[in-house]
């Protein structure tokens, strides 16, 4: 790993802009190819654990489409880079926004372990959760 | 950074060992120092992130009062050594029992990022959820 901090900032944003307008904005969920490491993990609220990327194409399938979910805006609070690999602490904005309805924002917070895949930074290890 | 990596699981296990019987099991909030990095973050479910060791004593003096919690056994699932850092992703089983009534248990998951702080393996940033 010979990135810059600038360098590693910029992978990140790539990454985390990916999620808000291929997977939430497009619902292209082959897109988290590029998000996720093969042997990923996400943790979400209200769930047990999900491991391996297919899985996790699986629930963001679901879960974008049952919330009716149009954006996911990522804004990173503080970024540790250990090794070969970053602990990001987060900042997600959610847009969900059922048909002929008012959008309704949500406040979520969260943490990511980043990890280098096949030459891109993709998230590792991600759990998150609402802050009201 | 020497440990082998049964020395780290056996500091780890120290620590979260600490966190159910001093901190749940007696309300020894100074046990907090042994087991948090000094400007460690938690970010709680349904609540902002906090942020440095003071914060985070009131918070779970807050918490463990309130929620008449007694225990909090943690198992770690999966131990990523990152640089001088450990990524842990856990479960921990909370026991809830308020006076003259029968004690609940529930199922948390979490991610730590672990830094070695004053020859002791602390918890640097903390984030949990509910599996249901």
């Amino acid at each position: 790993m010979n990135n810059t901090l600038d360098e590693l900032k910029l992978a990140m944003a790539d990454t985390n802009g990916l999620f808000n307008t291929e997977v939430f904005g497009k619902q292209n969920f082959d897109a988290i190819d590029d998000i996720y490491t093969l042997d990923a993990h996400i943790l979400p609220p209200g769930a047990p654990m999900v491991s391996g990327r297919a899985a996790i194409k699986d629930f963001w399938a679901v879960a974008i489409r049952s919330l009716s979910a149009t954006a996911a805006v990522l804004t990173s609070v503080d970024i540790a880079v250990e090794g070969d690999s970053i602990v990001e602490i987060g900042g997600a904005l959610l847009t969900l926004q059922a048909e002929g309805q008012a959008a309704v924002q949500v406040e979520v917070k969260y943490v990511v372990h980043w990890r280098e895949e096949d030459g891109r930074w993709k998230w590792h290890t991600d759990i998150w959760n609402m802050n009201g």
